[in-house]
C-alpha cells in the first residue's frame, strides 16, 4: 500500500435533517468533509495511509474537526493549526423533482485560505508521500493558497511523487462562470499533473476548446486525448450523470490512459446523498493507479464505488475495497448477517 | 400583487415522524395547517399580502398557532382569539403499499367551530382584500361556521372581491358520504363564488348531477361547462390523481374558462408528503387569475406547484414562484450551490 | 397479592421536550397515563393484577392507548372502546423560577366522558376485584359519567370491595373554582370511600368544614378526624408539598386511621418531573392497606415511592417495591452495577 | 379464535437510525423481536390468544424486553425469568445497491439459550394452546435449547396440538453453512411438523436432497411434495423473493397442502424494512390454517400480509386483518381519513 | 404602547444540545437572535409593536432568519436584503463548575456588516419608531457599520425619538480589551444615549473613569451618576452578576434617575441559559420608560424578567408582561392548569 | 511530553438519553469507553502520545470502536483485531433520589477477554512506551486475560517502564464480593505496581488488612502507608466521594508519596455523569507524575480533573490541562466568547 496525501480544505457541514428546509425546521447535523478529506478517507478504507495538508483553527470547531479527520483515518500530522474559521456549508436535501440546495458561508476568510503557508512544511509533506491529491475548488480561492497549492505541487514534482488534480469547476466560485478568469490556473495544474479527473464541458469551457462533433459523449472522446497529449497527462477519468425523475441518477464512468478510453457499464441507482461521490469516483482511479489495475477494472471499480457513495448519508465514501468489489457485480445482495 | 384572504380553521398537525405508527412510537412533530393556511401561504410566497380570518383560543397552543401563521407569512391582524381549543389531526406516514392515516381529535370543540362571528369585523375583512378562500370542510363542521361563512362570502361580493370556494368533499365529515345533506350548502356557495376548485366527482356526488358519458376524464369535460353556466363560475379548475406501487403518483391538472379547457401534461414523481399538495395547486390557479395569466400558463404552474407540494415536509406549499417556474420544465436540476 | 382496578379516563400526555414552550418547539414525546392509569401501573409493579375500567375509541390513537396500558402491565380485558376520542393534555416544562403549564383539549368529548356505560359490565368488574380507585377528576367532567362512577362505586361496596376516592379537586374544572357545585358529588363519593387521600383544603373547601385553628397542619388534624368520623372512613392519607426556588420540593405524608395521625418525615429532594407523584402517594398507601402493614411503615413507604415519582419522566411511578423500600433510609445511592 | 404459543429467543434489535453506519452515527433506537415474537404479535392482531414460552433475565433489559412483549399484545404468563442476558443484535440499513448489515452480540450466553427447562412448564404450555411455533434459529444455538424444543414439539403433539417448523437456515449459525451438522437436527423437527415453512433450498442443502430439474421454481414442485410425503407434513408454505435496484422486492407465495401447489400472485413494492416479513408470511399461513381459509385465499392473504410487513418499521408486523384483506387487492389507497 | 426599533445583527445561533462538545456530538439546533432582535422580541411580548433595522442575505440563510423574526412578532419591514452572509457563532452549553462556550464565525463579512446603508431608509425608521436601541457589539465591528450606527442615531434625535445603548462591552471583540480603541466611539453614542446600560466596569475600562473607592457596589454609585452628568442621560440601568458553583446565579439590578438610585432585590435561581439575560434586563428597563413606571417598580420588573430569561431555552425572552409581574413575588409556583 | 499506554477493554457504552430507563424509551446513544481508554484519552488531551493494547472483532462494531478511539486520540496501532464481540453495558440515568443503574452484556466472551494474547506484541509494547495503565476490572474477567495482563505488566518492568494500577474492585465482578478469590491477584500486580490507585476499602476488604483506627479518614491514613510500604509503592492515590441530595457530590482526592499524605481540598459540585470521574482522577496523577509536578499540586490538579469529568457526557474526560487548571481556581467564569 501507498502513502498519499491531499491539499485541501476541511469544511463544515451541517444539513437539515430529512427533507425539511431551513426555514422548516430547527435541527442540524454536522460533518467536516472537502474534496481532499473524502478522498483520503477512502484511500485510507482501501488500506493507504492517508494524510491531510490543511490548517484548522484553534478553537473548539477546529478541534471538533479534527476528531472527525481522526475518526475518518487520516492522519493529522500535516494539518497546521492556526487563523481563525473553519468554511461552512448548509445542505437543504431535495427529494425528487426538488432539487437540493447548499448553502455556503464566508469561507474566503477560513483558516485553510489565509494561511501562511509555509514551504519547508510542503517539502516535508512532498517527501512523505507517492502521491498528493489537489482540487479546482481551492483554485477558485484567493491568490493565497492559489500560489500555496501551485508551489506544492510542484514540490511533488520534484520529490518524484505523483500529482492528482480534479478540475471540479464550480461556475459560482467563479464568478458566475468567468472562464478566462479560471483558464490560466487551471492550465498550470494541467501541466503538473499526472491524473486528471474532468469530462468535455471542462475542456470546452474552462480550457476554452473547441470541437467540431456533436454529442456529449462524441465531444469527450474527440477532447479527452487532446487534453492528455497537451499537458503530457497520463490517466484521465471522469463520469457522465443523468438525474431520473424517480430518485435514481444514471451514471458512466471513463478513464483514458495508453490511448485508449475504456468506460464502466451505465448504473442506474437510487440515490439517498450525491454529494461526494465525483470524489469517490476519483478515489477509486488513484486506487487503480497506485494498485496497477489494469484500467478497465480500475475503472469499474470507480464506478461502482461512484455507486456506493450515493447510497450513504454524508460526504465521505465509506465503503471499503470488499464492499465496492461487491458491488461491482449487477446482484443486488439481501441483509447480510 | 394583490391582497386576499382565506377563512378557514388552523388545524394542529401532529406527526408519526418517518413511518411508524401511534402504537410504535413515542415520538410526534407538530406544525400548523388547513386549507386556508396553505393557500395563504403560498400566495405570500407567490408576493401577495394575506391574511387569514379565523378564531384561535388564548392559550400557549393559540399562541404556538399564531407564531407559526407569522412565520408562514401569513398576516394575523384578522385573527381572533376566543374560545378554548385548536383542532387536531394526527398523520401516521405510510409507505408504499401502506397508506397514510389520519386521525382527528374533536375538532367540532374548536375556537373557530364554536365562535361567535362579528359581522362587522367580516365587513372590514372583506374590504380590506381583492379575494377570499373558502373550503368545503369548513361547510361540514356546523351551523355556527357555515352560516359565519355565507355571510362573509356575501360581503366580499358586495365589496366586489372574488370568492375562491375549493369543494374539498370529504365523505367521513358528513356522515360518511351523505351528499344529500351537503348539497344545498355547496350550491349557496358555488352561487357566490368566481373560482371553483372541483372536479367530476363534485358534480356527481354531491350536486347530484348525471352524465351520461363513460371514463372520468369524458364526464369531466361533459359536467364542468354545465356547472359553470348553472352557477355562473369564470374559472373551474382541478386534478386527477393517480397512485403508483412504487412511492409515486401520477397528476393532471386542468382548468376550465373563456368556456374551454386547459390541461397540464400529466407528470408522474416521487411523493414525500401528500397532504396539502391540492391546496398547491388551488394557489397556482389563484395567482394566475389575480395575475392575469393566460390559462394554459396558469394550470401547469398550478400543476407544477402541486408536484412541488408533494416534494415538501408538511401541508404547507414552500415553493417561491422562481422555484414552481423552474419546475415547469422537464429538466431535475443536479444539487443548487 | 390482590385484584385491583380503577375507574378513570385515559389521557394522553402530549410534552414539549426539555424546557421549551409550544410555541419554540416542534416536537412532542407522547405517553398515556391519567389518575387511575398512575395508580393502577404502581399497583402492578408492586404485585398485584392490575385492571383498567375505561373507554377507548376504536381508531389508532386508541390502539396506541391500549398498548401503552398493556405496557404498563395493566390488563385492559375490562376496557370499553367505543366513542371517537381520547382526552388530551399538553406539558410545557417550568425550569426553577418558571413553573410548568398543562393545556388541554376538549377531554368532554372523549370516549370516557362519552360512553354509555353498561352495569353488567360494572357489576362483573365488581366482582372480579378486591378495591377501585375513583378519583375527583372524573367527577369534574359531566352527568354522564358522574353517575357512572357512582353505580360503579355503589357495585363494588355491594360486592364487598373496598372504594378508594382520591379527592383530587382541580378549580379550573369546575368554573374556576365553584366548590358548590362540586360538594354534593364529593360528599356522595366519601360515603361510599374506605380509604381517601386529601388535606385541610379539600375540607375547608370542597366540603366547606370550618376549623378555629390557624395553620396549614393544625387545621389539618383538627379537620381530618371530623372528616373521618362523619363519614366512617377508614384511612385517610395526603401530602403537603413546599415548592423552593432551586428546583427542590419538600414534601410530607401523612396517613390518619384507628384515631390516630401518622406522618413521613419531611423529605426535600430535586425534582425532574412532578406530574402523578400524588398518585404514587396514593398507591403506596393502597398497597399498605392491602399488605396490611402498620400504618406508620406504611405512610413513609408511600412518601418514598412519591419521592422517587418526582425523579422519574412521566406521570406514572415507576418504582419497584424494592426500591421504593431502598428509598426510605437517608442514604443516596451511587450508580448500581 | 384459537390459542397459539412460540417457543424462541426474544432479541433486542438495535438499529442505527436511517441510512447510517455505527462507525457514522452514536444513535440507536431499539426493540425486541425475534421469529416467535413476531408470529405470536401478528397472530394476536388477527384476534388468536399468542404466549411466548421463552426465557429472560431478572433485570432492567429483561424488564424492558417483557414491557415490550406486552405491548405487542403476547401474554407472558409462560415467560420464565432467570439467567443473566438478553441476546441483541445490531442493524445498519443499506439503501438501494448497499446491502443492510446485522451484527450479533455473543447469543449463547443468552437467559434463553442457557436456561434448565423445566418440562412441567413445557407440558402446561403443551396443554394451554392449539399451536406451537419453532424455528430452525433456535435449532442453530446448542444441546440446551435444541433438546429443549424438540421436547417441546413432542410435548405439543402429545397433547393433540400443532407443530409449525420455520427452517429458517442460517448459514452463519452453522459454522459458515454445515449442513450435515445441522441436517439430523432439522429432521426430527421435520418428523414432528404439521405445518413448516421452507422452500426448495432447504430440501436441497439442509436436507441433502436432489433434483434433477432445473430452476427455482420447477425444483420447488418437484421437491416440497417429497418433502410433504417423506415427513407427512399437512401443509409447507414458503416464499420467492427478488431484489430490485431501486429499492423495491419481488414476491411469491406459495403453499401446498392436500397434494396440490396455490401461487400468490407475484408482488413488487417499494421496501422500507425487510426483517421478519418471512415471520409475516408465516403467521398468515398459520392464519389460514386455524381458520380453515381455502388454501388460494390463505396464501393470498399470507403474501399480501408479507408485502406490508417490508412497508413497516422494525421485524414484528402490525398489520390487523382488515388491513391485510385491503392489500390483497391491487388498489392502493390515498390517505386514509 | 409604542412603537419601537432596534439596529442590530442578527446572528444564527448554532447550539450543541444538552451538554456536549462540538468534538462530540453531531447535531445542533439553531435559531436566530442578537441583541436588538431579543429587546424587539421581548417588547412585542410587553404590546409595543417592534421593528428591526437589518440587513440581510437574499438566501436560504437569510429567508430562515426572516422567518424566524416573524415567529417572534418582530416587523421585518424595514430588514434589508442584501450582501451574502449571516453572522454566526456556536454554542457549547457549560455545566456547574464548566463554563459555557461561544465560537464566532467570520461576522466581519455578514450583510449586516457590509451593507452599505441608505440614509434615506434611516430617516424613514427614525419617523416610524419612538425609540430605537443600539448596542456596543454593533460598535466592535467595523467603520461602516459604526458610522451607520452613529448616523441613525442621530436621525433618531432629530426625530424626537429616544436613543436606548447597551454598552456591552466585549473584550474578544476589540483586540483582547483594547479600551482605548473603544473608547470615543463609546463617548460619541453616550453623548446620543436617553437611556443607557452600563455597570462601574464600563466607566472604569471603557470610558478610563477613575474611582477613589472600593468595592464594586461603591464604585456603581460613585461613577453612574458622574456618567449621567457629563453625558446628559436620563436613565442609567444594570446589574450585577454572581455565578454560584450549583447551577444558580445571583443578580442583582439598579437602575439611576432623577439624581436617585433603586436597587431591585436579589435574586438567587437555577439558570438553565444564561445568554441573553442581559436584553431581558434591558427590556425590561425600556418597557417601564416607555409605560411611565415608577423606577422602583420599573426596576424590580426588569430583574424578574432577567431571571425568567435565565430559564428558558434560547437567547430570546419570551415571557409575557404578566408572566413578568407573576414572577416578581417571591412564591413560586406549582404546574399551572 | 511521554509515551503511554494502558491495557484494557473496549466497551460500548449505551445510554438512555435524559432521564428515562430501558422499559420507558426506545432510543440509546453509544460511545466506547473503558478504564484504559478514559485513561489514555485524558493523558492524549494533555499531550502525551497514547496508545491502547486491546482486541477488537473485525466486524462493524470494532470498527465503530476504533473510529472512536482515534476519534479521541488514541493511537491504535497496539490494538489487535480478533475474536467476535465487544463488551457492552447498558446505563439509565439516575435523578436526586433515585441511582442510575448500569447493566452489562455478557463481557467474558468478548475480544478482549478471549483473545490469544501474543508475547511478541506485549514485548513490542512494553518497549514502545514509558507507563502502562491496568485496571482491577480486567483482573475480574477470567485466568486468560489476568494470566495476559500479568505477563505484560512484568514485560513492562522488564523494559523499564512504570506499571499504573488502578484497584477497582467491583463486588458484583467477583461473585457478589468474594474477596479471597480476588485477593491473590490483587496482591501480584500490587508488587509489580508503581503507582496505585486506592483508598482504606481496597486495603480492609480486597487484601484483609485489619486497622485498629476508626472512621474512614483515619483509617486510610493508617492503611495506606502500610501498603505502600509492603508492596514498595512510590505514588498511591484516591479519592473519598459523598453522594449528595441534591444532584452534587463532594469529592476529596489524596495523594501517597515520599512518605506524606497530600489532600486536595473538598470540592462540592454539580453532577451531570459520574461514570469516568475515577479514571479521570487517576489520570491527572499519572500526568502529574510524568511531569514530575510536586505532589500537592499534583493532587489538585487530579481533583479538579476529576471534578470537571463530573461535568461532561460520557464516561471519557475531555478537559484540556488548560482547563483543569483554570478549574483549580474557585472562581466559576461566566460564557467563555
Amino acid at each position: 500500500m501507498s502513502k498519499t496525501a491531499a491539499f485541501g480544505e476541511v469544511m463544515m457541514r451541517l444539513e437539515v435533517p430529512g427533507y425539511g428546509t431551513l426555514s422548516q425546521d430547527n435541527q442540524l447535523k454536522y460533518s467536516f468533509s472537502g474534496s481532499g478529506v473524502n478522498v483520503m478517507s477512502a484511500l485510507a478504507r482501501y488500506g493507504h495511509e492517508s494524510y491531510l495538508v490543511t490548517t484548522l483553527p484553534d478553537n473548539p470547531l477546529g478541534e471538533a474537526a479534527l476528531s472527525y479527520l481522526r475518526k475518518l483515518d487520516i492522519r493529522t500530522s500535516l494539518v497546521h493549526r492556526g487563523g481563525k474559521y473553519v468554511g461552512m456549508y448548509f445542505l437543504e436535501h431535495g427529494f425528487g423533482a426538488r432539487p437540493s440546495r447548499v448553502t455556503y458561508t464566508d469561507r474566503l476568510g477560513s483558516s485553510f485560505n489565509t494561511a501562511a503557508y509555509d514551504d519547508s512544511l510542503f517539502g516535508k509533506a512532498a517527501q512523505q508521500v507517492e502521491l498528493m491529491h489537489f482540487c479546482g475548488i481551492t483554485l477558485a480561492m484567493n491568490d493565497n493558497v492559489r500560489g500555496a497549492m501551485k508551489r506544492l505541487a510542484r514540490e511533488v514534482k520534484r520529490s518524484g511523487g505523483q500529482v492528482v488534480f480534479d478540475c471540479n469547476y464550480r461556475p459560482s466560485l467563479w464568478g458566475d462562470g468567468d472562464y478566462d478568469q479560471a483558464r490560466p490556473h487551471y492550465e498550470e495544474m494541467l501541466e503538473l499533473a499526472d491524473i486528471v479527473l474532468m469530462n468535455e464541458r471542462d475542456a470546452l469551457l474552462t480550457l476554452g476548446m473547441e470541437s467540431s462533433v456533436q454529442g456529449r459523449m462524441a465531444q469527450l472522446q474527440d477532447l479527452v486525448p487532446r487534453v492528455a497529449k497537451q499537458y503530457r497527462i497520463q490517466t484521465i477519468a471522469g463520469t457522465h450523470r443523468q438525474i431520473n425523475g424517480d430518485n435514481t441518477h444514471s451514471l458512466t464512468g471513463y478513464v483514458y490512459g495508453n490511448d485508449a478510453f475504456y468506460f464502466a457499464r451505465e448504473r442506474t441507482f437510487s440515490v439517498y446523498d450525491r454529494v461526494g461521490a465525483g470524489d469517490a469516483f476519483a478515489s477509486g482511479i488513484i486506487h487503480g493507479v497506485l494498485q496497477e489495475t489494469p484500467l478497465p477494472q480500475a475503472v469499474e471499480f470507480a464506478a461502482a464505488a461512484a455507486m456506493l457513495a450515493h447510497t450513504v448519508s454524508g460526504d465521505t465514501p465509506i465503503a471499503s475495497s470488499n464492499e465496492v468489489l461487491k458491488a461491482m457485480t449487477d446482484h443486488i445482495g439481501d441483509v447480510e448477517r
